[in-house]
């Protein structure tokens, strides 16, 4: 039924400015909020949304305190805390431990009994399923996967076989984990399989966005560290190593082999070529395509990626080439008319 | 068993020319057709296959109307004519009413009597299924989310709780309505997870394809309009709206809280940025990126997105750099020459 | 248990050096093979890793013969050999041939008895599935739907009604066959569907990975040829043909009604435009747009796409644009001043 300021802020810190017994009930923005909602000013642009909100209270930074008179939390990071109230208020839909009649859980599989197993869904031989872990209907845990404990499985995600999963991952429906990497060798022709035999490790507090898929490699266990986040429809290949906190946005892309070290951001529609790495911090342009190493904390983009401050520059200039294409005509006009005059 | 031109023109209009009793009994291309089938001309470059076209009849418009003898259907839109008669002929598979025994009907869900409800699919409590809606098997409709009248969800379709969905939808297999949107907050080089507790509502006679998701936003419930069409693994964000029949081609993508007005078309791996707002009427080519708000009826092109013919004539100088390059440095050394004979 | 050296080449043929009863557990790449692994050597820079591999064994041609005294098999295509010897250590998981006592099998499909239904599959009326195929839990083969012998299904993959599928065909999780094409005729500012009546059919040996989607025609059936291997997200629309073992690597797009003739290859995240043919062995580079027919054997990269060598050109002089500009100016200025000398 909502919390008090006060309340918010004994369990996650900040100053409370004005009536701290101002309840609150929901988030919302600035320019959205109504009664009994709580909003946050990080961003100096919206200062007149600030002044004009109907949010019951806002959650700022300290040099921002005195632009409202509302009831207030102060604290450093106004963005992170309000994530932090919302989860609060939002603490997610609570389930029952249970394995539905109608799932399949196979003898040699081990459930935890705080988990929650829903119809449809199957759990294959020596498959593990972590404590207070919710997998949703219609999901397939391939033989001898394991899901750590406190995640959730959306309804219809595939987690093939051995593949494992850390703690806190939220998958989305329709995610794809540890199908065969696109590997063939030509012969004759043809194209022949390389068996897919090793798998994917994911780390602890990752989240994989619907329809998105991540591939077995070849060989090893190509791990995607802790914390990382994957939104929709990403394509992750066979033998991506990808670090701790990186940030991949939808329909975004790496071949194989590749790797991307911690904190690296793929912005929406990029791609990575095979066999690059990208050092820490790397951030890549939406659209773009790198096809090389990319130095710790490189801002890219373009294709192929290149610093992003080139990439400004030159895509300025390619919408001017017919100016540009104007002055050497006129040039060459002007530099004959001289040579001309200047005949012997 | 087919109808006769005549029975086709009283249903949808039109004027028939030639013998009315001519038999269809499918449609076809000009050039693929075959006896018992009727074909339409609409583009002047096919006037050839026109003349060649074994097909039983052919719809056209009256300025086109001399150019065959066949027996033909004269109209305005020769080419919505023909989808309308193969509406016609291919009126969809008949379906029983039904709750199928292996399907998973939550005792407080609403499932119309005239609906049908395939094996493995799960109704959660409080949602709602239309009249006449055909739930395809393992599909899941979550908690408190609804489907309208008259719609198909082919298998493996995932809509999240509390979405709601207009009448006439056509939703694909592996399509996800209502994941989580990709809202994360830094905080101590770690990303803190903004609950997504919005909603997606989707109007009436929209179509989406295979393995499209369409997220839910942290708050509020945009929409998608009325008559709006989307292809196969398209990404629209968490807080996108779309207007009326708008059409989103293949693999397209939309960031977070963008706004596509009515009549929005955006081509094939195209993408549009967050924050901005394409106006009624604009359209994207295949691949570019649209970075900031585009005007009412505009066509654009490009990485970023500009006017599309200025997209043209860049992406030919491009080509033509080496060139003017080249040109450049002929420049160069005529003019030195010219300076060292003018040398004082 | 392993096979000897000496009963891998007589079951593949090649030529064993050293010690032909080594025995060989698994493969491994040259940097991670450890004991009781075969790893190969095809690529001249890796002379260093073959030098220090832990391998028990290399598979190798014959002008690298002498670069190791490992025992090691020599023959003319050591990578294609590798891929073997691995589908021989690796010989996939057996399964019982059985209906699972949750899958639904329709009394009018016809499943041999040496193939594998597994629990919560749906298998339509007419529906056909081959000798030894296995379809996963979850998966959806439609009305009259045909599946060929020795096929794989993971789970949660659809065939819709009337697709086919060849032998020995591999399907990834996600993967939906035969979804309507994208056609919609315009009248009046709305979208009027267009039935997508045809099917689409599938040759022998084809891949398709995760997520990709495969579209039905309005009319006819086009024929994905034998061999082809599709990668994870791609879309391929209706009417598009592709001839033999083309390769489609990951998110690549193929518009309506366009023709990929044999062995054909798009990179990741290349599109190709509809209505557009092309010839054999056309590559086209990772996130090209291809707009136009490609003659046979073609290389072709770039947004629209060219020889791949213009564009490789256009692309490092689009990074020296600034310098151009500025050489431009140069001249400018240069000949301003010349020109003022000149005045009369």
């Amino acid at each position: 039924m909502g919390l008090t300021l006060a309340q918010i802020a004994s369990r996650l810190g900040g100053r409370v400015a004005g009536d701290p017994q101002v309840l609150i009930r929901q988030v919302g923005t600035l320019e959205r909020a109504v009664e009994g909602q709580i909003s946050f000013f990080a961003n100096p642009r919206l200062r007149r949304q600030l002044s004009a909100t109907r949010a019951a209270a806002v959650i700022l930074a300290a040099d921002a305190e005195g632009l409202t008179q509302k009831p207030r939390i102060v604290c450093e990071n106004p963005y992170a805390y309000f994530a932090r109230v919302s989860q609060l208020l939002n603490p997610g839909t609570r389930f029952v431990p249970a394995i539905d009649s109608a799932a399949h859980v196979s003898p040699g599989a081990r459930v935890s009994p705080s988990a929650r197993i829903e119809s449809g869904t199957v759990v294959e031989e020596g498959a593990e399923i972590g404590e207070r872990s919710w997998i949703g209907a219609g999901c397939h845990v391939g033989t001898g996967a394991a899901i750590g404990p406190d995640c959730r499985l959306y309804p219809s995600v595939v987690v093939y076989a051995r593949c494992r999963i850390g703690a806190r991952a939220i998958l989305h429906s329709g995610a794809v984990i540890g199908a065969d990497g696109f590997g063939f060798a030509p012969e004759g022709g043809q194209w022949v399989k390389i068996p897919q035999i090793g798998r994917v490790v994911i780390g602890d507090d990752v989240e994989i966005g619907a329809g998105t898929t991540i591939d077995r490699p070849a060989v090893g266990e190509p791990r995607i560290g802790s914390g990382t986040k994957i939104d929709n429809l990403v394509q992750v290949a066979h033998g991506v190593k990808i670090g701790r906190n990186a940030l991949l946005a939808a329909q975004s892309g790496v071949a194989g082999s590749s790797v991307l070290e911690d904190d690296v951001v793929l912005a929406g529609q990029s791609g990575v070529t095979g066999h690059v790495t990208l050092g820490r911090g790397v951030r890549v342009g939406a659209k773009s395509a790198v096809t090389k190493d990319i130095g710790e904390g490189q801002h890219v983009a373009g294709v192929p990626a290149g610093p992003v401050a080139d990439w400004r520059e030159s895509a300025v200039l390619l919408r001017r080439l017919p100016e540009l294409r104007q002055a050497l005509s006129d040039l060459q006009s002007r530099l004959a008319a001289l040579e001309a005059r200047m005949k012997p």
